[in-house]
Parts: C-alpha cells; structure tokens; sequence
C-alpha cells in the first residue's frame, strides 16, 4: 500500500528493497512527498505516458505548456519528456508565475497544455483580467489534465473556450495508469498493467462494478516491479464496451481515497504531514487539523491549531506555523486558532464539492 | 547584444528572426526573463554540456542534484539532461525547499551538486543546523557551480568540506561556454565556438588580456545560429599554456556586467524589470532603484522607492510592492520608502564583495 511506502522506504533506505536493479542502472531519482524515493530507469518512454498524450490528441508540432512542477516530482520532467517522445514542442512553466504563463500561452500561441484543470481556468481567467481577447488569442486546443478531481462543471467551462479536456489517471511509482477517450466516459487502462479493485480493508478483489481501492501489478517495469500494489485510490471497473472501439476495461473515474491521503492544489497531502508541521512546536500546539474547502475552482487549505492551555496565538506564532505548514506540506495554508477540535475529527477533513 | 534580445523578439516574434529552423523542429522551448524566448533544437547533447560535465569530473553512476530551477528558464533541464547523458543519475531538486533538500542529500548519499555556489554551501549550514555530522552524512564530493561569481573564500570554504568546486560560464541561449579544468585557473573555451573580447561600446575585438564583453559566434547550432552575440558579460582572453595540457585560449573568470543587468541569486535582473514593477503603481512611485548587498553568501535584493508628493507609504503598499517586483524579477526584494535616490544613480546598483 502506497501509504505504508515512506515507512517500508525508510526502514530499508532508499527504495525499500523494491529496486530491481543496480543504482546505477537509473536514470532519476525523484522525491516524492511522504517521503518516497520513486527511482526512473532508463527504458525509452519509461512511464508509458507517450501513448496518454497520443491518445488523448497531441499531435507531432503541437506546442505544449507544462505546468506540473519539475521539482522533487516526477509529473512535470516525465510529462514533458512524453511530449517530446511523440513529436510535440514543450514549453516547460511549472507551477506559479501566472502572469509570465499568460503572456507566454498568448505570445507562442500555444495549443497544448499538461496540468491541473482549475489552474488551465485560472490562466483563462487572468488572460481576460489582462485584456487579452480569448477569442483571438487563446490557441488552446487541447488539454491533458490530471491530479484534481475534473468536475462536470468545470470540464463544461473549458469546453465553451474551445478546449477539449482529457483526465488521466498517473501515480509518481507507475506513471500512466489510464487515460480517457474520446467518449469521455471513464479511463481506458493501460496494456502494461494488470489491475484489480479491491476492498481496503482486506485486500480482496471487489467483483466488476464494486468501488474499492485501485490496486496495480506492472508487468512491464524491470526496475521497480511493483505487485499488487495499493494506490490508495478508489474507483471502479467498468467492462461495458466503448463507444471509441478499444475493447479494455475501463476505471470509473477517481472517487476519492481510501485512506486520509488527499489531494490539494494537486499535491498528497499526508496526515503524517501534518503531524510533521505540529511536532516542530510541541510547547505550544495541543491539536491540528487540516480543513479543505473549495472557492471557485481554487482549493483552500485551512489549519486548525487549538493551542495548549496558556498559549497565547500570536500574529508571529501564526507566521511561522504556516511557514512549518508550507515546509511540510509544499502548499501555502492558513493557519487559524481554535478553541476546539471535535473529537475522532479527521486529521484531514475533505469539504470539497465536486458538481 | 543579449540586452536588445527582447526587443527584436517582441517585434518579430517569437524569436526575432534568429531562428533558422521550423518551429516543428525544435524539443523545447524556454521562458528566460526578459522576456526572451530561447529554443532548444532536437540534436544530441544540444547545449554542449556534457563535456563540460565530464571535464569537470562528474562519472557514470554518480547521484548529482541539481538546484537550478527546471521551471520556464533552461538551466535545470538542460544540466539534468546533459548529467544523465554522461551516465549520472540525477535528482531534480531544483530551488527552495532546503530542508528536503538536505534530507535527500543525507538519504541518498548524493556526490554531485549542480547549482549557484552560495546555496550549496547553505545547503550544509541547514545540514549541520539540523544535527547532521557532515563528516559521516556528507557524501558530495564535486559541484559543477555557475550562475555566480565564486569567491576565492567560498571556494575554500567548499573545498574544506572536502567538494571539488569547478566553475562553468553557461548561457541560456549558447549553452556552455567556457569551463575550468583542473587546474581552476580560468576557464577553456569549448571548442565549438569563437570567442571574442570586444569594447562594449564600439563593438571593436581587443588585443588578448584587455577586458571587455564576451562576443561569441556559434559554429555548431543550426537552429539558432548566434553570430557575433554580445552577452553582455565581461572577461578577458588568457593565451597562456595551461596545466592541464589543453591548448584553447581561456577566459579569465566572469568580471561583470557590460550593461546594468545583473544577476541576483542566480538569476538576471534587467533595469527594464525593475520599471515594469514601477509601472504599475503610476500614481504612487516616484523613482525606483534596486540596491544589492550580500550578507555572508546570501544575495539580498533592497528596491528603494521614492513616493509622490503626499503618498503615505503603508505596509500594503510595501507589500503591493514587494509582491509586483517578485513577479516581476521571480525574486523576493524588500522595498524600503526613502526620501531621495541620488541623481543618475544607476538602476540596479550592486554593492557586493566577491572577495
């Protein structure tokens, strides 16, 4: 299980015991959140992501913004080498600068973009508070997005700027997972992978149809083989036929996690981070939870101190709290003080709407 | 001259005519402030950087990090690419986020460190600061810096903890430059490329030792084949034998700036940046300039702002400030009110000392 990783990871450093082959055979090594190593071989199109951006409608000369970080993650370089794999030119951004990305987007006329859906809406957004004309100067065509949950709403929105937007399921340890189609009507999985849904708390596979957690075997990675591996993920299997002709089974979407795991602004956030965040002032914090919410297409992560008796919450308490809180958790947070937490409340508590 | 480069690309865009290629023709392209817009062709080793990796003493096998940023300017890919070409392997570290940068060069035993020289050397004041033995949990052993003038003293100071410290003279638009050898005694010039030291106002090439800015023809780029760019850096040509045994002319070390623009923690600051933050407060700011010092090896940036006439300079107008100048130059500054910039100071005025 995924969550499990950073421990099995530290106790046997630097991968676990999961390495399949020597160091050197490597060609990255990425820092995953948690913290996990995930190791990159040096396999041509490592991370079978070539096929996902074929599929989804990127075409040799289409040129490509990358706005997933290129940092400690994987996402953003392992994107951006698929791209360049199947002809496309990229434009690697990453994350933040949203004015430069506007001008950049408008001034190369770019028709691609890689990244989270609400932050494609954002750059749309600040191009017109710009005043720039999107009718004229947005080239966006087609869009690859992945690590949010993609609303109907959402996908709407995009659509009426002329933009055609494909999920796809893509884990840090196993790359493509699945992919959209055309039918827009859950993710094609990949050929490489067997994968199983299964109940969480037993391991068992869940019959066709069941929602569980997602649980891959990748048959096709002779550095880092993973088995029955628990992504943490739920979904479910859908076998009816597709509309676009592929005969595989399909995923139903992501539906949330199986574990407090949860995504924001695009990133895991882990309660164990959290905890990290709180261990650093252990004078002055008696409790913490994190609470998401949702403003427009922006997540919002709020956090909740309920100081020890005494404690007295200071504007410079609060400062380097979420200084900690951003250490910990590479998302900017606001930190509130409280003077309750509700008993057996989650450690990370998900009010996201997602319609 | 690097200093029209926006300009010419802003009248023909995307890249002012420079570019000898299709636009399908190239893998990247990259976002370097300014803005100039910098193209990556798809041959081999396109920026020439392995030799200079390789001369530098980096090995198959070794674990580099590399902390240029890999976002929207070229250096991080480039040397993350240029490393795995040689056999390295590498982790993507790029900036910010010392703490887990520390925690994965003590996890991973890393040997190789890419980047600015002041920040490795924070890298270990954050390891030791956090109760590592450097002794025991220091595994580097040879940097590749650029991006900075390196100090004899900081030099020593690495060199005290046991790293090899190679200057490299790397451009965003020529790749790598020049590089030093073992025998740290300036820097040989790669042999794709002719070099000429010319008078910064008359364009005039100067006898070899005279001081004056780097001007380079590029033989080997069939996209974008520079022909007599001026960088706007300042060197001199060194005839003498070397050492090492190599016969290439050298550079004697980068000595400054032609024009005002300079580099701050790595990263170029052009006086136009420095308007373009003014510009959007017509009706507060007076006058503007920007004051570099060092304290220890850390660049700090003050902005110096004149008001108007009867403007009261508020903490939210400090902080419009701060936050537009960060967008502007990608770096955090701090504005200071003050009640007069002397006549015909210069827009950026640096203050440091590289002893």
């Amino acid at each position: 299980k995924k969550n499990r990783m950073p421990e099995l990871h530290q106790n046997h450093p630097p991968f676990g015991g999961f390495l399949a082959a020597p160091l050197e055979k490597l060609k990255r090594i990425y820092v995953s959140p948690g913290p996990i190593y995930d190791p990159e071989g040096r396999k041509e199109d490592y991370w079978g992501l070539r096929k996902c951006l074929y599929n989804a409608g990127f075409r040799p000369g289409d040129l490509v913004m990358n706005t997933f970080s290129y940092h400690l993650t994987p996402a953003g370089i392992f994107l951006d080498e698929a791209c360049n794999g199947i002809g496309c030119i990229t434009v690697p951004t990453g994350v933040g600068n949203t004015e430069i990305q506007v001008k950049t987007m408008a001034g190369l006329k770019i028709n691609g973009y890689i990244g989270i859906p609400s932050f494609l809406l954002s750059l749309i957004k600040k191009m017109e508070e710009l005043g720039y004309d999107t009718a004229q100067d947005l080239a966006m065509e087609i869009a690859l997005v992945a690590g949010e949950i993609l609303s109907p709403s959402l996908r709407k929105e995009l659509n009426d700027y002329g933009i055609i937007v494909r999920q796809s399921y893509i884990t840090a340890d196993l790359g493509g997972v699945a992919y959209e189609c055309p039918g827009e009507n859950g993710m094609h999985i990949s050929d490489d992978l067997h994968i199983e849904i299964c109940d969480p708390t037993t391991g068992e596979p869940l019959p066709v149809g069941g929602v569980g957690e997602v649980v891959v075997t990748d048959f096709s990675n002779e550095c880092y083989p993973l088995v029955r591996y628990g992504t943490g993920d739920l979904s479910a299997l859908d076998a009816d036929e597709c509309a676009c002709g592929r005969t595989s089974y399909k995923l139903k979407g992501i539906m949330g996690r199986a574990d407090e795991v949860t995504k924001i602004k695009g990133m895991f956030v882990h309660p164990r981070q959290v905890d990290e965040a709180a261990a650093a002032f252990p004078e002055t914090v008696e409790k913490i939870r994190v609470v998401v919410t949702r403003e427009g297409v922006t997540d919002m992560m709020t956090v909740e101190i309920r100081l020890k008796k005494g404690v007295e919450g200071t504007d410079a308490l609060k400062a380097s709290l979420e200084e900690k809180i951003r250490e910990a958790t590479k998302l900017r947070g606001t930190a509130v003080f409280v003077p309750e937490i509700p008993e057996g409340s989650k450690k990370i508590e998900d009010k996201r709407n997602w319609q």
